[in-house]
């Protein structure tokens, strides 16, 4: 099949045939593997899903020389070139302002613009949750657009907003999360009516904070959603709610709890297999099987994750990403779009207006 | 030796021969196996330490027919009847108020009264933080009590205030937290300057909500005390901090997070170890090992946890708290009281005024 006549239209790309093309646009030049596996994992995208249209940003001749060590489907992928990077280190906003050349304000641009559906990148998580709102901007009636990853639990997953940068939330904030984080738990993780939780400190009708005892209500009343009510933090990791909503602080502590607690926990359980000669050969022996529980039960396994309610698809994938982590980070854009989410949010804050 | 001429002058029972006890009083009826393993303990205490003198609050019948199972030195232990009883699942205020003859507000009294130096509880959480405040009542100058329970480490552990009820925090508030849990730390636990951590969601300066924006330049000015600014919530299972300070809305979801994710976690693991025949194998072996490490990872482990500024000590332990948990709680009791923590803490807090 050939390509090449393309022509875009609002975001969209139309190609010979009919068929509509997802364009991504790829921040090469952000997290520690960049660009090495950001591109390796941007070839390995296109080579998976005939849906993808690539626009690889980054220093061009960076970029160019990664590229030159595959073969792809060239008629899909074009090198948009950029002079400067954002660094891990860098202060975010200052940094979004700045570098209006950096590969992520780039791809961000084209996002704003319609150049592009969807952004992935590795880079500075700050750059990102700022430049998010500053540069892609809001949907229409999108108070706050909450970092959204899903989170391991034992019987699956959960989508746990906001994690990002909305400190000292609104009320009104919490229940758009609601509403936005079942819109993707249905249709992008396919979870029939998903139960939305609100964190809080007890299951009792009076418990919380001023921020709790004020949405709790609202999201009493919400059409739409599925809200089970309380969710206290021990049951979050056995899967007491599809959609967890908090503020950002507490969701950026629950988050790191995750990879805290777990990582302690299996540093621990080493140092305990080394601790006598007969679990030292039972540790040989479940080593297979214990890898597997930490891949399970790690948040960096479910890929990138989106600022929900963003003019177009923002995905976030881990500072440490591998290529592989990339590629499923692509491919998620293809979902998002084709399920048109930004569409179905849009559409559900309207009706609650109305 | 004799105890029976005891004579008591401020809450310290000054027994033939000079010895100094400690006044302990026991809520017999509180937690899932009052009165049995509450009594149990109480029994084991008496027995582990000569400091103790026991006063076992609960309805007579019950407490008699426990303790008629066991010998102990009579002299030591009086029972004070009471007609009441506090559930679990009662309002926390409304059962602190109505219920004035149920064995926690009896012991909360004799508290107050300087009849007890402590009180050791495993009843019903919010009865206890309320009564604490409400009952017992703070020492001069303290705004509020945290609830401080010590929390694993791979370093040891970390005293993790507030875990308590008093959400929606002043920066006041956490200034004291960090006072008072660095006196516990130093001289409970021993660990010399304590450092102090700040919970945050990032390490840089400007990161934050409004309380921990406000609070930062407070403890940095604070004497007394060895602070080291933001501690992120990943990395204090590493033992990032020693007094790991916050409000306790964000304390709860910690303490919580550790007992969710590692109970999700072990359960994970015990499904992986039973899916093939050479990991069924490999778990037999390393069953005592990863026992251990599930003790010594657990936030049980270290019995009941402080109400910190309180007048008198209250320390409330798990609900599902056994016989040894009772019994260490009870024994904390005498080095709270013979190391003069509240005086500590009324000390440093005038200090900090002049």
């Amino acid at each position: 099949m050939c390509y090449h006549n393309a022509n875009r239209k609002n975001g969209v790309r139309f190609m010979e045939g009919g068929a509509e093309k997802v364009i991504v646009a790829l921040d090469a030049m952000g997290g520690d593997n960049a660009p090495q596996e950001v591109v390796k994992g941007g070839v390995m995208a296109l080579e998976e899903s005939k849906d993808i249209y690539l626009k690889v940003c980054g220093t061009e001749e960076a970029v160019r020389r990664e590229l030159a060590q595959y073969t792809y489907d060239e008629s899909r992928l074009e090198v948009v070139g950029c002079t400067e990077v954002i660094a891990t280190d860098e202060h975010p906003v200052n940094a979004i302002r700045k570098k209006k050349d950096s590969s992520l304000v780039v791809c961000m641009n084209m996002v704003r613009k319609g150049e592009a559906d969807a952004l992935v990148t590795a880079g500075n998580s700050g750059a990102v949750l700022a430049g998010g709102q500053i540069v892609v901007g809001r949907l229409k009636g999108v108070e706050r657009t909450p970092f959204s990853p899903l989170i391991p639990t034992t019987k699956g997953m959960s989508l746990l907003l906001d994690a990002g940068a909305n400190v000292d939330a609104k009320p009104s904030w919490l229940v758009q999360f609601a509403k936005m984080g079942s819109i993707y738990m249905e249709n992008i993780v396919g979870v029939k009516n998903p139960r939305v939780g609100l964190v809080n400190i007890g299951a009792e009708e009076e418990k919380g904070n001023q921020l709790v005892k004020e949405t709790m209500p609202l999201l009493k009343e919400c059409k739409n959603i599925n809200f089970i009510g309380s969710v206290e933090a021990r049951d979050i990791p056995f899967g007491a709610a599809d959609v967890i909503v908090c503020d950002a602080f507490v969701g950026n502590v629950i988050l790191k709890m995750y990879e805290g607690v777990g990582g302690a926990l299996f540093s621990e359980i080493k140092t305990g297999l080394m601790s006598s000669l007969r679990s030292k050969i039972g540790g040989l022996l479940i080593k297979p099987a214990l890898k597997q529980t930490v891949k399970k039960f790690s948040t960096e396994e479910f890929g990138g994750a989106p600022l929900l309610g963003c003019k177009g698809l923002v995905v976030k994938t881990h500072g440490s990403s591998k290529s592989k982590e990339i590629k499923n980070s692509i491919l998620q854009c293809v979902q998002f779009k084709q399920q048109g989410i930004s569409e179905k949010i849009q559409a559900n804050l309207k009706e609650e207006e109305a």
